[in-house]
């Protein structure tokens, strides 16, 4: 038996979601506060390994106990949120907790993910939006949009996306099924959403990056299937910043 | 003539609008940001006096040469917000520029101003919305949200709002005209908005605290009439906290 939680994050001000030694992470939060409510020191499995400043609207957790397969607590499932929040910095919440298969892996076992990237594009940067976007403050029009929209749909199938993977990942295969992909506004915002089983190392940063370089004119929609075929990190556009990044949906 | 400017800005970091010594406020940050843009010091005025904590997603100050009835600048007017935000911390931005009568006073020319308060009805905190809302965590229901409506409605008119002043204010004459007040949901967010000829001291907090206690059935709908009839602070419900305050459009 393990806990099953579904948390939510604000990525500001973490190092990333993977527990590191002198840097401020969210498992590393999340480990203190279970040891300190549970008594004991548990293991803690993340759904994805997010970057320093991205976010996570939706992202799971199992917690278990360490070397030991029961998960000793007397406490009410439905108050294990609070118990825990209490015990969390505020950008992190625990939104709701289940039990789970000892066997279940959060990461292993998705079918589906979803993320959004936001970019602000306005002339002036938003207070309210401090590191939850990436400002572009050059004008990006409908033509553009629609561009970019139409060079995300190329996206969508299985092919090797060496191309949008950060120089030097290693990693077996870089085929992934890209399920989904769009771009639409919402007031000055537009958003580049991308749903697939699974993503490589900085792939929604790169693309979104590329797409942006074909919004503003200087690549045209049809090149995203030719940057596909190169595999090659250098055919791609400039890796967009973590802080316009979300991890919007997870499916088992 | 006067440089008139649209702003907007998280209240969050800042002990209010108003300059104080030892303290960051938002004058403050415009007076440092437009002496080192023009070269001399400004006098600042603004539409309102917000607390600390409170927002603002539109604002309006003048600045105008102290001592002098010119502002002396070669600088385009199209490129003083740019040049204004680089020199400003991120939590304050300078929307739009254009240039205004020098006998122009930002507060008393305001027609309307319309406020909104936002409170997250959810069990959890949200991380996206920290200093951002109220979280009241305790569930109003559809049939609460309507109370707190009709409650809303009654404000609206010509009255005395002593009852939903700060006790100790010293002010003449607390009649106000309240054009306009509402409460609507957005997902779990609770909104109370309320458009007036001006406000009075935590006018808004108050109202919203007591519209509060209406939604969760401690109060009805109709007592309202009855608070206001008092024109005693004693009557109404408590202040509402800073965070979920946002002064949202200016007419002038």
């Amino acid at each position: 038996m393990k806990l099953f939680l579904k948390i939510r994050f604000n990525g500001t001000g973490f190092s990333g979601y993977q527990v590191q030694r002198n840097a401020r992470t969210v498992q590393g939060e999340l480990n203190r506060a279970t040891a300190d409510l549970f008594g004991y020191n548990c293991d803690i499995c993340g759904c994805s390994r997010t970057d320093a400043g991205v976010h996570a609207e939706e992202f799971f957790i199992t917690v278990s106990r360490r070397k030991s397969d029961e998960l000793l607590t007397d406490i009410d499932l439905a108050n294990i949120p609070r118990a825990l929040n209490v015990r969390l910095p505020e950008d992190i919440s625990v939104v709701s907790a289940s039990y789970t298969d000892g066997n279940f892996h959060p990461r292993y076992a998705v079918k589906k993910k979803t993320y959004v990237y936001r970019i602000l594009n306005s002339p002036e940067r938003d207070p309210f939006l401090l590191h939850r976007v990436w400002h572009y403050p050059k004008r990006i029009d409908n033509e553009g949009i629609k561009e970019m929209n139409d060079a995300a749909k190329r996206f969508v199938g299985t092919f090797d996306f060496s191309s949008f993977m950060a120089a030097g990942s290693k990693i077996e295969d870089a085929t992934r099924t890209v399920y989904g992909a769009s771009v639409t506004t919402r007031g000055s915002i537009i958003e580049f959403r991308v749903a697939a089983d699974g993503f490589l190392y900085n792939m929604v940063r790169i693309m979104c990056g590329t797409l942006l370089e074909i919004g503003i004119g200087k690549r045209e929609a049809s090149d995203i299937s030719y940057i596909i075929e190169k595999k090659d990190r250098r055919f791609a556009g400039a890796t967009a910043p973590a802080e316009g990044l979300y991890l919007e949906h997870v499916e088992y």
